[in-house]
């Protein structure tokens, strides 16, 4: 179970590896939200989103043989990079379990980032099969996306940051706009604020279709989406929330908000117009509930995690064409 | 003069007012260029680049009364609204006189941060005459863009934050590029670096046509452009280098470097690509000749001044269809 004092550990591990990204702002997003927001810019760690953080805290945090072996990991996105990137810096191997159809860019990134890039067909083939085997046969460790302590502690740090930064700005106390897919990212930073800013709440953001985070908190219990795939926030389509993340999740969250798929780009495009960032659909959904949702919100201020940009240019231009 | 001491005064005046921008990196700008690129990202300061920082320097320093009763700037771009900003944190009036043929988007972005602005006919109205006349009339100070001493200053804070951050990752020597108009910013960067990081120099980066720093350097004279204007580089197209900046140009920096429009477009790309922030073309001069004019730099390392983000929505879109 991940507790502040691994948080903290995993902060000392990061410190000199991982970026502390800036909390940014700006006059117009205030004028047009009612209420001060402040965007911590997690587009701008290493691979271009929050989920190096976790890596790196896992692949640190194991003992050093072990760690030699090399890791493993399954993800068609942010989580592969991550993984692979933190891996590499480590000088060990990494293997990433990406499906077949996954963006040709992406899956070069994750190689270019160092990784043994696995493909395997999301209609015939078993994900979970392939990686055990290859796990078994290398002797490799899966670092899973989120129900993993140590990358739920890696993951936390961006709250310890959002402590200290708002902190350096006079504001403790406030809603604290997450994105969320499994709540690994969710649930470190509630835990991290529970201890180092306990005025501010963390709340769950999730598109239109795919609001298990939020359905969960309200009944209480794990919660399904009924599709995991359709939407352009591919970054956090993942089927519920954790078993380890949401016992955290339903003990310290807000009620969780829901966006639309065009509030989150016109997010994207006022991100590039007044914060010069770029976000991708699913990191944008917390600055489009800041901005479209503000009747949903009770704090002066909304700190919103912009959790990445690894976003298709396409879509991206597509953003900017209709919304600027 | 501007003096390194001025430069530290500065730098105490900005604290927790400007943003210490953050120093970004990707492995894939290192493979391209083939040498480590650091990247400040000064886009991501208030009001979308550097600007601000001089702007806050010059109000911060006048006396109490001088400044109650306002300043007045000439610019169509950055330079008004970092003025324009750093008036309204002080809570005293700003007008900025700007050619009425400036982007409509600067017009409303510098009135909606707080400033008066007059609108001027290039053609048949003298700029200088209007703003003396105004300056005059309500007791204005002017506030010039780079032949100022406390701008400088302010502008030179980059450069402190060079020099620490980059010792910070081990780095202590290496070319530092940087976009250059009238030279505010390198000379304040180049001060600041003669002082705290001796080892490392300065370069001027400016577009084809528009290279009146680089001749400058060559002959040791101040050079012109033969135009002022045709080129996406709006920031940067000044006539020439100042008064005041150019002997301390040509004291401390190495040979100017120049690139052309496409190569600016294509930075701008990868700016997206791979560190997720927003670059206007002419704060991309500067990653552009590190990234494709490698064979002119001599330094291991090559940092970065990623001067501004105020880019044109079509323009950006552009570069992306090109590019991407």
């Amino acid at each position: 179970m991940t507790s502040l004092a691994m948080i903290n550990a995993a902060a000392k591990r990061l410190k000199g590896h991982a970026r502390v990204t800036p909390l940014l702002s700006s006059p117009f997003l205030d004028d047009l939200a009612k209420r001060r927001i402040l965007v911590k810019a997690e587009c701008l760690q290493h691979t271009g989103s929050f989920k190096f953080r976790g890596g790196w805290s896992a692949l640190s945090a194991l003992d050093k043989s072990a760690r030699a072996k090399g890791v493993i990991a399954y993800s068609s996105g942010n989580h592969a990079q991550g993984v692979a990137h933190a891996a590499t810096l480590h000088g060990v191997p990494s293997v990433i379990v990406m499906p077949s159809d996954a963006p040709q860019l992406k899956i070069e990134n994750t190689r270019a980032l160092g990784a043994e890039v696995i493909l395997y067909d999301r209609a015939s083939e078993d994900r979970d099969a392939i990686g055990l085997a290859l796990a078994s046969e290398r002797d490799l460790t899966l670092i899973k996306p989120f129900d993993e302590p140590q990358v739920i502690a890696g993951q936390g740090t961006v709250g310890l940051e959002i402590a200290a930064q708002a902190a350096e700005l006079g504001v403790t106390s406030g809603e604290v706009l997450v994105n969320c897919g499994g709540g690994g990212l969710t649930s470190g930073i509630a835990l991290a604020l529970e201890a180092q800013a306990p005025q501010m709440q963390v709340r769950t953001c999730e598109p239109d279709g795919f609001d298990d985070a939020a359905r969960s908190l309200i009944s209480g219990n794990i919660e399904r989406n009924s599709r995991s795939s359709g939407s352009i926030c591919d970054a956090i389509l993942t089927p519920s929330p954790g078993e380890i993340t949401f016992p955290i999740m339903k003990r310290l969250c807000g009620g969780g908000l829901v966006v639309s798929e065009d509030e989150a780009l016109h997010a994207m495009a006022l991100a590039f117009l007044r914060l010069k960032i770029v976000l991708e659909p699913g990191g944008a959904i917390s600055l489009a509930a800041a901005l479209f949702h503000g009747d949903e919100l009770t704090s002066e201020v909304a700190i919103v995690v912009a959790t990445g940009g690894n976003v298709d240019p396409v879509i991206f231009t597509e953003a900017l064409r209709r919304f600027t």
